[in-house]
């Protein structure tokens, strides 16, 4: 199967340890030599001889709406509706006011139980500032997003995929349903962009956000993006309203007057070092195949789930993920009593997991740098783990700050 | 004066091109080797091989309570109150969001209208989702801030350094009174951090916040830091409550519950690559005496100003700073019709300050890497820019996109 992998040729772009199979990248992507030549030219050029001057002479100020439109490409966004700022939870907040001010009258925030967490934090944080909006929840006040639909919805906040179970939402069909009750669509590409072909533009979405150090491999805690279809660039307003979303930020005017693009969904200075290691980081994606990267992502994780189900019987591992490929992102979690102990274990053995409250063990898999050859290794490994018992020594159940 | 200079070891530290003057410190400071190894580690050590596990074993996760603190030694501010996170700009949203939710029922904000822009837009966006909140700018609405201050004033941003003029507010003296009408400071440190002596605490501040690229030299965009008095933290909320101001952020929670410290003004992941340029940037500080860098920092500019007034008559530059060095921070400007000319003859002569609109020549002094005999030749040079009228050439009216 690495033999005809049309997408085998990147991995010698990154920087994989001898010896481990790296299923993380779902939390922090891989560094590749061209992020790294890309941060090393921002600090040792552009900051330090540079200076001042590279605000203009190396593009530092327009590096959020270039990488912006790069990213664009990857989840099917025309040019001009991306920008590269702050951070998934702050952009989640712009996404959310702006929604919220083009749906007046409206009080109602739909999410989801189980979404990434943050998600539901920054609801609370903008319904905090807007008396009278309230949250409703699929998985505790409806099974379902569609029942929870009304004429009161203002906006819905949406994960594509899954940050636990790796399932994949069809961003069409329910952003079609959204819009059938005049509410509008908040995307969270966290765990797909870069993972899968998104259609952003296509599918109708209005606004989408997403993180860039998990499958773009930018760096950890690098920049994250956010998009504002252009149909709602000339009316969406968001409270962070800083210097950077101005419309003439140099001329220093005592009032703010919104750029009437993307910029206006920017706010202050960002970070040029970390954004010059995503910006080589995205240059890997030149010239991937889009279509190719999802067939690869499919093999990668059916084979790891078929392994495992030949290989892991009878230890109680328990399938999370959707079974069906055409309702999955790039991860496969499978639950376990023991699911912290095993993962630990896993990771002395050189099998980088991780583990997700309170019982699931969580791989990503990259179609950029792993090959099918990793995959078989780590199902090997996860055998002997179990098979051995080897999670059950005592230096396993040790828990970390962070895991 | 070189000779006798306490502080002239420490340049040796920094990356200093041959032959230029570099008075913009106060706009983006100069890489220092240990900012660029401690980048080098985090980019090629800790990102690429630790990868996920560098989250706990290189300690990124705690890097911005971390660095808070460092940057707390230098505005004195005592362990605890100090976060580097997000920009600026984010950070005063924060903080005047906590300051009017801390004073109900109270509807004003006092600002000046001599304030760097984003200051003013910020608090537009707050006010944008605080129906009956407004704003009474200094400059516009009276003279003094003094003179805004009543009973319905919930907090008052103020700039500690003015970013154009160099003028330097009492901090006790003007939070005493604006803590006379039972109001609020918030301050901004982004001119004065790094740049002389700051007593948040003994000047009993409510809030701060700050930049660390300019005087604190961590590199371009490098996250900003917000103080929160401790007297605060138990009752002070801000909206932006993502997953990292969460008091356990790991055990993904569907409801928000702030950290009862400092770490609730977090949000979300911050840029890592950018924080470990921070901490060996901050590094460069651990044996610098603050009341030494004042006292270079009034020497050169002191300096500065008097050779400028006795080698520049008659070219028609006034000067904006204040003159009384007890009332200026650590930068000089100097006002003229052609400013933006003369800056741009200048940085073409090697010596880098920057113009301010409309009319404004201005000067950084970084007491760490410049020397008197800096001074002295950047004089020489804008003597000999004004005296020969290389100015007037038509190249250096040119404008770019950002001055």
């Amino acid at each position: 199967m690495d033999a005809s992998d049309p997408l085998a040729r990147l991995r010698q772009g990154f920087l994989l340890a001898e010896g481990e199979v790296y299923l993380d990248g779902n939390s922090l992507g891989v560094a590749s030599a061209a992020a790294l030549d890309a941060l090393r030219i921002g600090a040792r050029e552009e900051w330090s001889q540079g200076l001042i001057r590279s605000w203009n002479t190396a593009g530092w100020f327009d590096l959020p709406v270039e990488l912006g439109d790069a990213i664009g490409r990857l989840v099917g966004a025309a040019q001009g509706q991306v920008v590269v700022s702050d951070t998934t939870s702050i952009n989640i907040y712009k996404a959310l006011h702006a929604a919220i001010g083009l749906r007046p009258g409206r009080k109602v925030i739909v999410a989801e139980a189980g979404s990434f967490p943050t998600d539901l934090y920054i609801a609370e944080g903008v319904i905090s500032t807007l008396p009278g909006v309230t949250m409703r929840l699929e998985g505790r006040d409806a099974d379902r997003i569609e029942d929870l639909l009304d004429d009161d919805v203002a906006a819905v906040l949406v994960n594509h995929v899954n940050y636990k179970t790796g399932a994949l939402r069809d961003m069409a069909e329910l952003t079609r349903a959204i819009h059938g009750v005049g509410a509008l669509a908040v995307w969270d590409l966290c765990h797909s962009a870069g993972a899968l072909p998104i259609t952003l533009d296509e599918a109708k979405a209005d606004f989408a956000v997403g993180c860039t150090y998990k499958y773009l491999n930018g760096g950890p805690g690098s920049p994250a993006f956010i998009y504002v279809a252009s149909r709602h660039l000339a009316e969406a307003q968001q409270p962070l309203s800083g210097w950077w979303g101005h419309a003439r930020p140099f001329a220093f005017e005592t009032g703010y007057q919104g750029d009437p693009g993307i910029r206006r969904f920017q706010c202050g200075t960002q970070p040029v070092l970390s954004l010059r290691a995503l910006k080589g980081a995205l240059s890997v994606w030149d010239d991937v195949d889009m279509g190719q990267l999802r067939a690869k992502s499919i093999a990668l994780t059916e084979l790891f789930i078929q392994l495992v189900e030949e290989k892991c019987t009878g230890h109680g591992l328990v399938l999370e993920s959707p079974r069906d490929p055409a309702r999955r992102g790039s991860q496969v979690a499978f639950g376990h009593e023991h699911a912290y102990e095993i993962v630990q274990a896993l990771i002395e053995r050189g099998v980088i997991g991780d583990f997700r409250a309170p019982h699931t063990l969580r791989f990503g898999f990259t179609p950029l740098y792993l090959s099918h050859a990793d995959v078989a290794r780590a199902v090997q490994v996860l055998a002997d783990v179990l098979e051995s018992g080897l999670w059950r020594e005592p230096r396993f159940a040790v828990r970390g700050a962070v895991t």
